[in-house]
């Protein structure tokens, strides 16, 4: 039997609109892999019941099944390794997560914290923080922090990402931390460090992951001065 | 000279709480490798003449000087090949960025385009997915959908990440196109596909690699019934 795609389709059968099968869809195509794309609907569970699921993507690749994008993504890597890898393992490939902590956590985290940061600082460099961020952000430090406990569960909503990948797996690196957890880690020890802004609640994943990350390396990062 | 390590540091010569400092101390601990720990001020701008740069971190290694956390990590990597290496290159080290695509991009993305989505869909979809996603809303879809226009720098802004990975490398993978970029191009292609609603505009990084995505495998994801 051909290998088999079963997609999300439209009324027009080859509008595929689904982005979970247009990953699979062109990582197919990047492995130089053919399959027979199956067109489906969202009322026709029944036709997937073979796969053990009520969601496409399915693929069928002789007796395997195996449906859900990143499972089938990894699926393809493990089975066609000879063809080209869909993860690569290089720092260009890893950017992402660093770019997201620089253009979103960081501003987040500031606008909760900043106004706590000049007591932790030298006199000159005390004046020379406050000029400047009281210049960035065009008011006061303490209207900047204003209203922070209030604020919080919207940060919380912003770590979703990252809350998503830590209850699932114990680092962003995976089973080990490597980079991107350290990248991320700096943002709340940052924070840690210069306010105590309690920003994370005991039971959040995010949380469980920071003491982990406090924990490594005999406890580096907890043995230093820090508010909580 | 023992390696060394400029770090912003606070009135307190042992509070050092940059973030990105931090990456560092911690990349430097996961290689095994030790440096002394140079405090440094904000004002102390002539201190780091030496390295070209303004900033911290600024590592000094034998007759080599880096600054900036990312070449730094990028340097550790690369003259410590035998320590564990900061970049792990399995999949659970990517799934940041399919969470953010799931977490935000997605759900951004659905609010300018779900009242297109009916219809693309055959009847009895139609009727399901209406009802689904209403209930899902609570509200009637073209009032999840009202006032996208004014919405989209907000939605703009979101992307800054992306955009930001995307101004310095052609893909989220690096110089080729990996699993990531599918998965966040997913989205993209899943509104092209469905909506009218012009999401990027030319000029806009992400807008040219959307392109250079649409234009892979000979235009697989460009020749589509799509409405742009």
């Amino acid at each position: 039997m051909p290998r088999q795609l079963y997609e999300l389709a439209g009324a027009d059968p080859a509008r595929r609109f689904s982005p979970y099968c247009w990953r699979i869809r062109m990582a197919l195509a990047h492995k130089g892999l053919e399959a027979d794309v199956v067109p489906w609907r969202f009322t026709e569970t029944d036709r997937l019941a073979f796969a053990g699921t009520d969601k496409v993507p399915v693929l069928v690749d002789d007796d395997r099944v195996v449906h859900d994008s990143t499972p089938i993504a990894e699926y393809l890597d493990e089975a066609y390794s000879n063809a080209p890898p869909l993860f690569h393992g290089d720092i260009a490939a890893r950017h992402f997560t660093m770019a997201w902590t620089n253009a979103v956590l960081h501003p987040a985290i500031v606008r909760l914290i900043v106004s706590d940061i000049p007591a932790v600082l030298d006199a000159a460099a005390r004046d020379y923080f406050i000029a400047n961020r009281e210049a960035r952000f065009g008011m006061k430090l303490e209207q900047v922090t204003a209203g922070r406990e209030e604020r919080l569960p919207e940060f919380h909503a912003l770590l979703a990402p990252l809350r998503h990948v830590l209850s699932g797996q114990d680092y962003l690196g995976g089973d080990e931390p490597d980079y991107a957890d350290y990248a991320v880690f700096g943002g709340f020890q940052w924070a840690r460090c210069t306010s105590p802004f309690r920003l994370l609640a005991p039971g959040d994943a995010v949380h469980a992951w920071r003491e982990r990350m406090l924990d490594l390396f005999g406890g580096l990062a907890r043995e230093v001065p820090a508010f909580e």
